[in-house]
């Protein structure tokens, strides 16, 4: 069983944000880090259906949107 | 680099759901896997600071808190 992520990477995993909305039927899955020693930025990174994880801005509406929306479904 | 969870998880994760509060502090990261083919729930896996995972119940509202309250911080 692999590690948590939090338990290998020691640092920030996100240098910049994806600004641009998207759609959540390419999100394969959505992992909010909070800030800690390892990192002092809440952290978003989404892994959408290709495969590819992209960093999301943990404050802007449409993310928040986004997360409600996987929860309410 | 590790592939995404769901890449290599082709069914349901959680066979249920804990149900007493966890504090944030506890908590490292939290994953969320909208429903699919691979499942029909929505899923929300905590990891907690001593590497356990945790299925959490996604419409419990302390749920919900905890994921408000990691987003804004």
């Amino acid at each position: 069983k692999a590690l948590p992520r939090s338990a290998i990477e020691l640092r920030c995993q996100c240098i910049g944000t994806h600004s641009k909305f998207i759609h959540p039927k390419f999100i394969e899955n959505v992992n909010l880090t909070p800030s800690g020693p390892h990192c002092k930025n809440v952290e978003v990174i989404a892994t959408l259906r290709d495969g590819r994880e992209v960093c999301l801005e943990p404050t802007a509406p449409w993310v928040k949107l986004i997360i409600k929306a996987i929860l309410d479904k």
